[in-house]
């Protein structure tokens, strides 16, 4: 168990937004949440899954709907308490944990500042090592483990408790009633054993974003390259180097759903690629071929900042890197590709590891060349 | 107390059809269920509000979804037990009887079914007076009482509890999720008390539809006009004979919304008139002029079965008795009008009572004219 001062929440901030794939909403938003209630009610402590005891409850708080919103209302209010509540009247025994559901923007972020707010600790692990857009898509669905029972609450009081045979069930009521509720919601649920914790998520995940988002402000306070550290830290695979000259979004269901084009620079000048999203980076298309895809990690880097690019924040003219990460373990077994690889989203495609597809060779170039 | 037999139920939904106008789905597959769960179970019995104990618990058990597959489905299966149970363990007391939100085909009957189940008695009463689309038009929500929480289950075990801020945020969830749940769910909720009962609900409405229902028959076996008994019995305005000659019908959201479009025959020969539904039928149009709205009841009567026609089963070429018949006067104050009134449904035309729309020479009007 270990306190987390502002700084590791920060980086932790930072690294989520390079595992989050372009998702999960801008990291600085529950950063500021995280931030604020660390100040308020004392410093979130993280502590590993082999810490928990064996009849421990862990529970998962997430937000779901649109980040916009979450900048006005931020840092977290109501909603959450009421869904955490909400969820307790349910268990059996308290809360001794929480976690977080995803690797991403927001979602790393508001465990720790829940975990702040009610004293609890936050393991070090969460339930996707990325972020994906659709609720099932955890690991503890290879598992035959639930994420309900799940509450969700709004500001306003309202409160709905899922209830579901499996987690597709929960994706699809819960994707209507974000949808329904308007701007954001706050849901916590899933209450797992200290054993489905340690067997069917992402172990040390957080510290794990923690080193990338270190290594980051590090090369930014030497003044060199931030990606390269990204990169390495991640044992990743620049993809490509390029402008930012088209990005299409529309909203779809609560999705963001889009692509973004990039013509390339420097090394890969001639050259296109095309990062397709739903939420996150699904597939990186370079001159026509797939050569990264889901469940592997595909993250737009800006060159200027050299921090991950969300989503919503891509922008005509942006000087990006595309970085290439290999996914856990978990998802490259058949039943997670089959949960959560390139067909699962539409792409007829078999999935075919990062470092196959982008070979060795590319792993080698190194990011200086931006 | 008393005992609803078979030709009891039968009549209550017969008389439902009536009141449901065009809503509510088919009364014979309530009547099925209502039926086979009075052999297998018991008769169910019918009890005043004025009997309930002061401290009594009364809840409300309806279906959601398409009437369709509840065809296949009925008797009532797993999940209005399913829905009952999950919204028990949310009350301090047990449930000492059940009532209907409306009056129309299914809902009247279901809680008649899940009486004889369960042995719980059904308050003679319903929540509307009527049949409507939404679940916020229920006379509970004119006197701030809510509809949640709220149990919502189908036959594979997916349960859903609403706990909302009022009525109208219940409708916004329900109506997502009854789409969700695709074919069809049951719902268990709003815990009354038994004041509750007796002064925010439409006291009287199972008897009053039974009444009807036994008009009907008795014209039948006695071979004389089963729509005028109707009229009789509902003290109700025959507002057009016709023959249908267009139904448009779509749907949205889970509702059925269009027309019926009818060409006058006998007095009404020259004359068109259009009837407009949301399920429920909501507006009766005389060549152009609205010459009944809701909250009062609209009814397509059918002259071949003299029995009242539910909205999906309107088709070309039938004969039939447009039966214009007064709402509950709780629907008529400035707070029922506005809730359910023609603007509520996007009319903008003042609410004018069926009767004054009408005039008293078209209630004179017999029914022997079809």
């Amino acid at each position: 168990m270990r306190t987390l001062g502002t700084q590791a929440l920060r980086d932790i901030a930072s690294g989520s937004a390079v595992l989050g794939t372009g998702g999960g909403g801008d990291p600085y938003i529950g950063t500021l949440a995280a931030l604020r209630n660390a100040e308020r009610y004392g410093s979130p402590q993280l502590m590993s899954a082999d810490e928990l005891d064996e009849d421990a409850v862990v529970v998962i708080p997430f937000m779901i709907g649109s980040p916009v919103p979450l900048i006005e209302k931020f840092p977290l209010g109501k909603e959450l308490k009421h869904a955490y509540e909400s969820l307790s009247r349910f268990l059996d025994k308290p809360v001794a944990a929480v976690m977080p559901v995803e690797i991403g923007g927001v979602n790393s972020m508001v465990p720790l500042a829940l975990g702040s707010l009610l004293g609890l600790p936050v393991v070090d692990a969460d339930c996707m090592g990325r972020a994906f857009p659709e609720g099932q898509l955890v690991t503890l669905t290879l598992d035959g483990i639930g994420v309900s029972p799940m509450a969700i609450s709004d500001e306003r009081g309202n409160v709905i408790v899922l209830n579901t045979i499996d987690n597709f069930w929960v994706e699809r009521f819960g994707r209507s009633l974000a949808v329904d509720f308007g701007a954001i919601a706050a849901g916590v649920g899933a209450p797992l054993t200290a054993r489905q914790v340690r067997q069917s998520t992402i172990l040390g995940s957080l510290s794990y974003a923690e080193r990338i988002g270190s290594a980051i402000r590090q090369a930014h306070a030497d003044k060199v390259d931030g990606i390269a550290a990204a990169r390495e830290a991640t044992d990743g695979f620049i993809l490509f180097h390029g402008k930012i000259v088209d990005v299409q979004r529309r909203i779809e269901r609560g999705w963001t759903l889009g692509e973004a084009v990039l013509e390339g620079m420097d090394a890969d000048s001639g050259s296109r690629m095309v990062v397709r999203f739903q939420n996150e980076n699904l597939v990186a298309i370079r001159d026509g071929e797939i050569i990264a895809s889901v469940p592997d990690l595909i993250t737009i880097m800006d060159v200027e900042s050299g921090e991950a690019v969300t989503t919503e924040h891509l922008r005509y003219g942006f000087r990006v890197v595309v970085l290439g990460i290999r996914c856990d373990p978990k998802w490259r077994t058949p039943a997670g590709v089959a949960l959560a690889g390139p067909r699962h989203f539409g792409y007829e495609i078999e999935y075919e590891p990062i470092e196959r597809r982008s070979g060795a060779e590319q792993s080698q170039r190194s990011s200086s060349e931006v």
